[in-house]
């Protein structure tokens, strides 16, 4: 199986990361370690807040973008040609137009949104990506740009 | 305690949240769950990748500053005035410059950084935060903007 170079990569290609469905023992237990903001673990509490309920960690939808995107990229790895990639330089644009509930499935893709050549590193280029999860009703629930280098490929020799 | 408009913010205010030291086991634990490559789970493998040892997901470095967040607000809570915030239309520039490894200890900040008024939303200002990470060496580690909606001071009867 033979690494894609950045040259390889089509702006446009997309990939179904697949699904995944929030519970609300999951929400809490995730917040009360890392966000433990009342709408986030405590259902009653919650009904009172802004959100008239309990909703996840925009972190917590985050991690689980994180978790699909490996998995996928592990199922594929022995069929479809794996990016040469390096460090990510960062992320931008992370927004969560739509809470996320109890019982909510979403799910999560990524596609590629651009490509940037860099004269600071020649062998790298830049590939940015659209991070998406919407719910099933279509409704876009959490997005942001991905950064990632990837290598050029070298001249011929 | 009285609740802080948009117009009491004032722009270079730094909130100093806390330190943090991070283990072998909890970054292993954090990425098996939602990132789990190798150089997050695998102190063997990861010696033999690009950073050389195992470090830490930068979603669990994120985690963390959240978790400090919330901790200094609810421990401010008694004793100095908060935001009238709402929700938050996102974050941007999210980055990671240097990797988090066994043992580090970070320190972590948010700062005000700018205010902007929202001819879309006249009861609302809009507050930009810098957030940071920082290791005992004072280098960055983590950082991103961050962006809340807050309540404007209503017009005087």
């Amino acid at each position: 199986m033979t690494p894609l170079y950045w040259e390889d990569v089509q702006i446009g290609a997309r990939r179904e990361l697949g699904h995944y469905t929030f519970t609300e023992d999951e929400i809490i237990a995730f917040a009360r370690k890392y966000d433990p903001q009342p709408f986030h673990i405590d259902p009653a509490a919650a009904r009172h807040s802004l959100f008239g309920g309990l909703i996840a960690s925009g972190w917590h939808t985050a991690a689980i973008w994180m978790k699909l995107a490996i998995a996928e990229r592990e199922a594929a790895a022995g069929t479809s040609p794996l990016l040469r990639t390096g460090v990510s330089p960062g992320y931008a644009d992370m927004t969560w137009p739509k809470p996320v509930r109890p019982g909510m499935r979403l799910a999560f893709s990524s596609e590629i949104a651009g490509k940037t050549e860099l004269r600071s590193r020649p062998a790298m280029g830049l590939i940015l990506s659209r991070n998406e999860a919407r719910d099933d009703t279509g409704d876009l629930v959490f997005a942001f740009t991905g950064k990632s280098f990837v290598e050029r490929r070298p001249p011929a020799a």
